[in-house]
This record gives structure tokens, C-alpha cells and sequence, in this order.
């Protein structure tokens, strides 16, 4: 489970940096990948990057503004055009789909894939036996959702090798003991879970939030997340800006975390205004004051979702 | 007058081209440029050129394929965020108006200057005292449309230092001068037009297609065109699946600019196979045998066009 940014920049593209785009590499956990927001030129950076769009699996928009929504189109399109042909699933605010339908009808464009758009208000979105993903309203200009994607905690694998060794087969035994429970041997003796049963791996919390001023909300989404994504726009000294324009400051992105309890906190979604490395590294700075576990997302780079549990 | 080309892909990006758009550069004539075609991810590859978005005054819309249109919403949201605020009036056809409409209400785009979409189906779109564009339908799968862009012959400048000199000051005289005519001076001397005024410069004719099978229609529009813009998605060995997707072949794009009487012509439009510069190569000779003024498009290069009339 990795994070992979393909845009930092809020409003417009830079020459440094993209608008807003950020996949979840779920490779190891289910051969895919998500995205969540997909600014203009996001299949372009998909091209640059290790993955592949006919992985896509899921993609969540957090808000419709252009500079997290008008990549869709074309990477919709491009998607068929590269021979994905797993279904697509899209979630995100009322009004998703009829900018989908209209980009797509008013091209001809032909979707060979299964395509579905699911308009939500928040809640429970879905949850299958690995992953629950549920979203809820922020607060910014216009509806804005975060998502709190949850892991299953995945139980211990058990030693077959051993199992063998003692003459048990795949069956009733194995559940009992995937249950913690222990089992008597055909000689007698006892065989306890833990014996044959691999430590369980607690699942991780991956909290991605859209543009939003601080609130509540953001709070709770990232409470005790292995890893929080939350936008900071401005430095702190434009407090003031960053609140007309229903933005977050660094500082307030890192009192979310730490408020939270969250284990890491990946800042994102700069101002344009911020274009020198000096400039970013004050803003980690004046994140890290607050919550230490802070780091810039850069675009390009693979980071690794770290289990805290 | 310069053609500037920040997209020459055919259908989807690639690492080496992006999808369709054509700059013309007008700097020196109304201190604009025209944009033809706005592919995806066009706003980035703008900042990647020395075009400025505040200078953009017209937008023609060959046919509402995605990889001729899906770029509109971003460039046109981010002109207004870089303080373009001249007016901005967009041709295509019709359809295109529902596209950007539904863009921009969705996002709730705020555009602060005037926007205008003008939906057509051929014709002459403007003429002012420079230019006049006119419009008419290729053979496309849909709807595509060329454009032909008349410059109208420039007149000789008058010598005004020379005419002072005689005395004669900004008035009839002027006038008389400029249509040829000749003057009496106020020593009774006759003055020839053709001893102070310069040469007239001939206006150039630009001819930029859309996506198309060979037609008619395509030779018309670029009748003794200073320079011709047409797609040669394929080589003419495919020839075959040129015609079924409703492409042209180089080889036809060369006819076409050869029966048409242009001086120069541009090829783009390339599939997605040629990649490599020996393959790009190919579609050059292949079109310099039949039009020996033929050249591959190049990304963010400046081609001046020339006047040969
Ligand atoms: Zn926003
Ligand atoms: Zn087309």
C-alpha cells in the first residue's frame, strides 16, 4: 500500500507542479490502484509514473472543482483506448455524472469498459472482505468530502508445511485454528493455534481529505490514521486569505493531525505562490512545529503507507 | 504570423506527443494568438511555450473528438486565474456549447471575462479588417470542420517624413496617395503614389483541417494556401485503416495539399505507433514524394509562415 502523488498545486497547473491528483497503490493487496481527485493532465502523469490505468479500479472525487475534476474525461477515454477492461467505479458529489455523461456523449466517446458513477452525500461507500471506505463532508466553497479508507486487520497465515507434517488437511481443523482455537492431533497430543498460526497484521487507516478550512469533520475521519493526506494551502501568516477562501494552513493541516492522533501527515495542494524548494521546506517547517510526523508530498515519489498498529 | 503546434498525437497523449492543439501566433499583426483545437493537458503545455493565456482571442474547434476538446475547461478557467480578461469567443460545432457550459457550472468556474461560444455549421465566422476565417465540413465520423484564414493584403506605407518635406500633411491627399493616385504639390509639381508609398504585402492564406478522410471540401479550403495543416494519421501502407477510422494517410495529405496549389504543408495528427524518430521520418519522405514541401509538425517549435504571393 503505497501513496503516489501526481499533483500538489492548487487551482492551476505550475511548471513544478500538477493539479490536484493522488493515487493509492493497492498492488500487494489487490492488484490495483485508486485515485482520489483527478485533475486535468492526470493521465499524462499516469504515463510518467510505475502505474498502469487499466489497474485504475476505484476513483473518488472529493469536490468539484475544476483543478481536482477535468481530468476525468479524457482519462475515462483513454482508459478504454488502452485496453482496460475491468469495470470502473467513480464516487463523488452530486453532479459528478452529468459532467461525465456530457463530456463523454458530446465526444461519442465509446467506453468499453463498465462505468459506473456513484453520486454520494457521505456515509459508508463501500467495504468488501479487505477494505471499508466512508467519506464525509468538510468544509469549503463548495461540497467537499474526505474519504477514510480502513484495512481489515488480515489474520495470520497458517504454516501448511507443518499442518501436513502432522497429517492435517485443509478442512474444519484449519478454521478452528485461524480462530485462535487448539486442535488434537491424530496422535493424541495438542496442537495449538498459536503453534501453527502467523502473527495477524493490523490493518491500516489511509485518510485523504478534499480542500477544506479546519473543521470537525477532518478531525474525526483521521482519528488514530496511519496516514493523513490533508491539503495546506497557505503558510500560517495568511491565516486570514486562506480562511476567505475556505482553504486550510499548513499549521491548521498539522493541528488536524495531531488533534487526530494520526501516525504521519502528508501536506499537499501549495499555492502557487509557493514555487522554490526554500519556500516548500517552510512550509514542512512550520507543519512539523505542530505535528513532527510531517512531510511535503512530492510529486513522483512512492511512498510507503507504514503500519503503526 | 507563426504556427506554434503543442499537440501532433493522434486519439490519446503519448510520453513524446501530446493530443491536438495549434497555436497561430498573431504578435505581430494584433498582438493575439488563435488557438485551434485544445486537447487535453494544452493550458500545460501553454506554460511550456511563449504564448501568454491573457493573450488568447479566439478558439476554433475543429470537431468535439475528446482529444481535440477536453482541454477547454482548465485553460478556460485558468485564463481567468492568470487575470486574462479580454474577451474570449470560442467556434466549434454545435454541441460544444453544452460541453463547456456544463463544465463550468459544475465546478462553478468563475470566468471574469467575457466568454462567447459561437456554434456553427460552415460558413464565414468573422472578417475584420485584417482577417476573415471561414468554415467548411470534411469527412469526418463526426462532424469536422477546416478552417481557411484569409490575411488581407497589407497596403504600402506612405513616407510621411518625405511628404512633409513636400508639405503635405495627414489629409485627402493621404488618401489619394494610398489608391494609387497621383498629387499636385503646392510648387505645381506632380507627386507619383508610387514615389512614397512602400510595397503592399500580400495576405497569406492558412488552411488548418480537422480530422478527415480525403474529400473535396479539404482541397477547396486550401486553395493556393500559403501553408496547409493537415492529420496524416497513418502511413499509406495503412491506408485501409485510415479509411475505416476516418483518417487520412501522409500520402493523401500530400495529394491533398498538391491538387490544392499549397506552398507548404504541415503533417500531424500521428497514431500512437510511430513513436520513434526514423518512424516520423518515414511519414516525411513518404509525403515529400508526392509534396516536396512537406514537414512533420514538431511540438513547440515556431514556424513562421511565409509569404509567397
Ligand atoms: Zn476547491
Ligand atoms: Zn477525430
Amino acid at each position: 500500500m503505497e501513496l503516489y502523488f501526481m499533483g500538489t498545486n492548487a487551482g492551476v497547473p505550475s511548471l513544478e507542479r500538477n493539479v490536484t491528483s493522488l493515487a493509492l497503490r493497492l498492488f500487494d493487496e489487490r492488484r490495483t490502484f485508486w485515485l482520489f481527485d483527478c485533475g486535468e493532465a492526470t493521465q499524462h502523469q499516469i504515463l510518467r509514473s510505475p502505474l498502469k490505468l487499466s489497474k485504475l479500479e476505484y476513483i473518488f472525487i472529493t469536490h468539484l472543482h475544476g483543478d481536482h475534476l477535468f481530468g476525468l474525461p479524457g482519462l475515462i477515454s483513454s482508459r478504454a483506448y488502452q485496453g482496460g477492461n475491468t469495470p470502473l467505479t467513480l464516487f463523488g458529489p452530486p453532479g459528478l455524472k452529468k459532467f461525465i455523461m456530457t463530456a463523454l456523449e458530446i465526444s461519442e466517446s465509446r467506453i468499453s469498459y463498465s462505468l459506473e458513477v456513484v453520486e454520494h452525500e457521505g456515509g459508508i461507500l463501500f467495504e468488501d472482505e479487505s477494505f471499508c471506505v466512508e467519506s464525509a463532508l468538510l468544509d469549503h466553497r463548495i461540497d467537499s468530502f474526505g474519504y477514510r479508507i480502513t484495512e481489515k486487520d488480515q489474520p495470520g497465515k497458517l504454516d501448511i508445511e507443518m499442518l501436513a507434517r502432522h497429517g492435517i488437511k485443509p478442512g474444519p481443523m484449519y478454521g478452528k485454528l485461524k480462530r485462535g482455537e487448539s486442535i488434537n492431533l491424530p496422535d493424541g497430543s495438542l496442537l495449538h493455534s498459536t503453534d501453527v498460526l502467523g502473527i495477524s497484521k493490523p490493518g491500516r487507516i489511509v485518510t485523504i481529505l478534499g480542500d477544506t478550512r479546519p473543521c470537525e469533520a477532518a478531525v474525526q475521519l483521521a482519528q488514530d490514521a496511519d496516514v493523513l493526506v490533508h491539503e495546506s494551502t497557505f503558510l500560517h501568516e495568511l491565516a486570514e486569505t486562506a480562511y476567505t477562501y475556505h482553504h486550510s494552513t499548513t499549521k491548521q493541516a498539522a493541528e488536524a493531525a495531531k488533534r487526530a492522533g494520526a501516525k504521519q501527515l502528508f501536506l499537499t495542494h501549495f499555492s502557487s505562490r509557493y514555487k522554490y524548494n526554500d519556500q516548500l521546506q517552510q512550509l514542512e517547517r512550520e507543519a512539523r512545529e505542530v505535528f513532527p510526523q510531517s512531510d511535503l508530498a512530492r510529486e513522483h515519489v512512492m511512498y510507503p503507507i507504514l503500519r503503526h498498529g
